[in-house]
């Protein structure tokens, strides 16, 4: 996409092409440089408005994703032949489809995160000061508390609380081991396709794969969606379930809310090691 | 996607590693000019072309909007069992993908807003005259009606009325507030979106960003009827209830049409709103 | 996406902001110049091998789609209940998917039609020679009935023909008057996203506009099928329809088969009018 | 995309113009060399740490794409009624939509390929060494057994095993001939796609199309699967039907286990000849 450096780039692929698609990943190419970690508290931020506005367009986006989720649930669950629904096919659009969008939305100005799973495994890969870290993740259990409290202010208490309000549990059938697992293979789905889908370095050597950026990132919400809905309702998503789970505030809500928590961490955890170790790790001398 | 200018952009790249992915918004960049606010009436748009085939391309838009959307409707409605239609899924991806193609097809031409809500959330934000805002209005608003009158044909008159002729009303179990409050939070998704997409100044940022624009636009419309079917029917578009009503033109039609005007006007001024006051204003000296 | 070109289009873009995004059409660019409209016959083209390179991928692309959607189309129908398949809406997105990679995989070599209506629409609009355009219809039609062959020959003639083929015909309930205005509207709604996601002076225009180009048009003949297969099981490309129909090959597949000729080349032909006259039209001195 | 060559490109498009679209696929274009053919052996791989990079990527997407797919295809065989699940169509979604995410997540590290066929379809037109296919294979195999270990763990064994365990087999009603054959075709349209979305001829002159890339080829996995679920429960890809067999073990898995080994290979085999006879062959000079 630039002028001069593309000549160096079309020139790196014609020898690419020898290593299978996409293999030259260790050419080390000039216009990169890994940028600093960064700090854990970085005070000159405090001061900043993007920094507060980062913080209200997590909230305007988690609240926005719990607000249309949450309604879909709803729908689907209210009526007693899910043929006349947009089905469970329906949600797992509604929560990988609002990720879609609000990353598109958001990136540009507090990086489209809206969840705290995401910033946690940012904030491991020092991407983020942990001030930012705390902030976002605060804005965005405010945002889903808020958009889970609109759906049941539409609903109406007693239908909402009947109709389960789109809190996460573990499903009969399952074990809570496998519920924790679910979340954190599922997560880590999530947080790996972050990771991909932003990598700076790649950005600088193969510049034109960063811009569908938020599509994959939807999808791969979409996807855990179809296969776990059945598990454990999919979490994924520290604050969506912390919403969901406040306003409906049962007590079997609660129960496995813990799970919804410690998964998504580990997943997340997970996926920041795997990046940093495995995928940006140079431990010898390339020869390619 | 610039020659020169890549170059200052791969360095500020470099800085802005070290906030969360994004938060570089406040970077002022230097080939970015805010453009001035369009005037309330500009003559000389009058005498264009341009102006004139803007409008015929709204219309046209709209037109085959509705036929498209409101025939995929009567096929769901009429079939006693759903499953063997493409279900209220797939009623929701007809509007949706509708979005995401005309848009698509139109924004060299008109801007491609196919919705008053648009065209007024826009005008709010002076991104164009009052004149063109009110043309687009009218021009939407006839080709909804053509286009709804077009499938009335198709279907013939008595089966279009028994089936609902696709006309939005608030459904049995909701308030009318609640259907307004859908409509507004709905709206603001859209409208949300429009503006995240084709914000001039990102553009200029990230310039990578908006090739995928009529994307998420389409994606907010699918998303906004996967959780609101079930309450309205799903207006967030004053064009598109307007030209339903008229032609299925039955007093329950009437009785909440208003909703699906008070409701999309105020959700897209709360997102004008939204995108003027916090994500673009600066309202002290950035230090990042 | 170019050097020095870029200065000059992020100038005019400040002031095309003052209009509705994407109203700039007006304005001349440099470097655009309205292509000369191809001839009716060019002899050069016999003797040059990507003629019939182009006319092989149309055969195998048209093959791959009859084989895809047709198989897909029998897998539904063949099971006693909609729900233990991918329904209706899998149809469409059989179809319309299709289209999308076809269009992605073609376009470089053929120009991605894979329909004749399309080829129609081009032809009137003068974007390929009279030589081309019929070498283009009989290798989509050869490769449509090879499709549908092979479909036969997988699933067993008794089963086939017990199944309908996927050949087209108007429903009962409907006229062939509506059956041939639903065949007219959805071609154009078809040949009008071709021809505005691949114009020429669009793309010197919005440079970044044409990345998407396969995927609106893949869209559109998805929701095409959404609205249209309860009417008339969705033609809009007379080469599947003459596949489906030589294969079933039984009198009321022939009975409405005019209806998928004539409807799509009426729709193609309108489709290519409206852009001709309207879209590309400066019938006088534009002022913006 | 480039600065200099855009003027080029651009004056070219004048004249490609008076073909259809995208013909000008002989225009020799300067900027484009022939990369030379990979060696069988490359002997350097061996001590590159790249290429173990690449295994274990491969190892890592093969299994989560065998854990989200098996585990969905779990979820709708478990349920009584089809249609409180995500259906047949969620189920071709998880398998598409996982290879577009990993393409993408993939691509820049080993090239993305997550299946065997695709692998050895890429061997053949010699776009990676012997040594590194065999090294894909192995750890594509290994990941699949993997993920659906995992699935298995999760599900419990008795329900793993009543379920199916996602195992690939031809289904009643068809004969193997045809579940070769869907096999074989099946895979074409995906290799095909691939090589398609690909060509680094095709990058040169039409650099904005692989931008897209991923999105096709996940696309083809999903059509496929819309396509031909009713036949073989869709392989198309020996590593996730070899894992699924393995960890599912029962005798009727392995009746039919050969298909879906020598039906892939096939299809990879005729789409690398089509590409590389058909759509890259010069065998005659061109004129246009």
């Amino acid at each position: 996409m630039e002028g001069k450096e593309e000549d160096v780039r079309l020139g790196a692929n014609k020898f690419s092409e020898r290593q299978p698609l996409g293999t030259s990943a260790q050419t080390e190419s000039k216009d990169y440089k890994e940028p600093p970690p960064a700090p854990l508290f970085e005070p000159g931020e405090l001061s900043s408005w993007s920094f507060y506005r980062a913080g209200i367009a997590e909230f305007i986006a988690t609240f926005l994703f719990l607000y249309i989720s949450v309604l879909t649930v709803m729908g689907v669950v209210k009526s007693p032949t899910k043929c006349g629904t947009v089905g469970i096919q329906g949600i797992a659009w509604a929560f990988g489809g609002m990720i879609f969008a609000l990353v598109y939305c958001t990136a540009g100005i507090s990086g489209g995160h809206i969840n705290p799973a995401v910033t946690f495994g940012l904030l491991l890969a020092r991407k983020l000061s942990l001030t930012r870290a705390v902030f976002y993740m605060v804005m965005q259990c405010l945002g889903a508390i808020c958009g889970a409290g609109v759906v049941k202010g539409f609903m109406g208490d007693a239908q909402y609380t009947t109709l389960g309000g789109g809190a996460n549990s573990v499903a009969h059938g399952y074990t809570k081991g496998s519920g924790l697992g679910a979340e954190i293979v599922g997560t880590f789905v999530l947080v790996y396709t972050v990771f991909s889908a932003t990598d700076a370095k790649r950005s600088a050597r193969d510049s034109h794969v960063p811009i569908l950026a938020p599509l994959p990132i939807g999808f791969a919400v979409f996807l855990v969606h179809l296969a776990t809905i059945p598990i454990t309702g999919t979490g994924i998503n520290p604050a969506r379930s912390l919403g969901a789970a406040i306003i409906y505030n049962k007590g079997h809500a609660w129960d496995d809310h813990w799970i919804f928590w410690v998964g998504p961490f580990i997943g997340a955890a997970l996926a920041a090691m795997y990046h940093v170790i495995v995928i940006r790790a140079i431990p010898f001398k390339s020869r390619s």
